[in-house]
């Protein structure tokens, strides 16, 4: 096995959001993003399946998180209050990483096959949610609606994150969307 | 072209719905689907694009009558009711189909691949009513937010739906998830 190489596959990451950035999904080769980072192609396929598992490999650990969550919020806890504090908890994480989630979100609003990707990563976070909520003993569809209405309230929130140049507190977005969730259902 | 052929599109609808019932997705062909119908695959061909396509061509008339009832929808009615009327209306069409929706479910439920686009044809329906809501004045995120919530609710009907053998009223079920929803949204 080769050399020591540090944070490789952080430096892989950014050279691959470069490279995206610049010259689109589509036209961006794993050569080149080994090439960006200084590294080589087989490095690349330590760390990474394709260049698409490059915008969505921090998925799975996103999951464990909200998971992890949900199951240890404490017994008192309404569903969606259990879900909504989940996410809060997930946004130091996004903040914390500077411009790249600005970046990743703009590489896939640019291309309709990373969209579709991002939908399905969303609609996994909420099927986990769910599945956890009910080993809390919440019943179906309480469970489903909670998590699907809290990946909603996530998805509003983050979206208004990522457009707005004063980059607000994510986790305050998370709760104002929330609350805006609840006037919508509080009617009839 | 060739003769006139009764019914064309709905023969080779039911047909391919009972080969991919009977034998799977992935292992039916056009050739089947059309031998089936007792049609030509140029006939396949004039009415759907490949075999997936069956599947989803309902999607286009779907997503027509939501925009339509909730831009229709009376001044007065507050956003998440708009939408929720607007699905309300759709479960007439979907009732008269008979066993149609259920089977449809089943192939579907047993494919990855199209598990992921009835996802994005779902995503595509909460778009177009956020849309719809956005041309009657309704703000953001509130929009998007009753739009999505709605299509929570319409998800977790749908599943109750097809998956009970007593097939109980889909409008019904719509209400009852409706009114889960604004039980989970308001706590705190």
């Amino acid at each position: 096995m080769g050399r020591w190489e540090p944070n490789a596959r952080g430096r892989l990451e950014q050279a691959a959001l470069e490279l995206f950035v610049e010259r689109g999904f589509e036209q961006t080769t794993v050569a080149e993003i080994a090439q960006r980072a200084g590294l080589t192609e087989r490095t690349f396929f330590r760390h990474f399946a394709d260049k698409r598992e490059v915008l969505f490999a921090g998925g799975s650990a996103l999951k464990e998180l909200l998971v992890n969550a949900v199951a240890q919020a404490p017994d008192d806890v309404a569903p969606l209050d259990a879900v909504a504090d989940a996410l809060q908890a997930a946004a130091p994480h996004l903040q914390q990483r500077g411009d790249y989630p600005m970046q990743r979100q703009a590489v896939i609003a640019a291309n309709p096959e990373l969209r579709e990707r991002e939908l399905i990563k969303l609609a996994g976070l909420a099927t986990a949610m769910a599945a956890a909520l009910r080993d809390r003993g919440v019943p179906e569809p309480t469970a489903s609606l909670a998590a699907e209405a809290g990946i909603a309230v996530f998805r509003v929130a983050f979206e208004r994150w990522t457009s707005e140049d004063c980059r607000p507190d994510l986790a305050m977005l998370m709760r104002d969307s929330l609350d805006q969730l609840k006037a919508v259902t509080a009617t009839r």
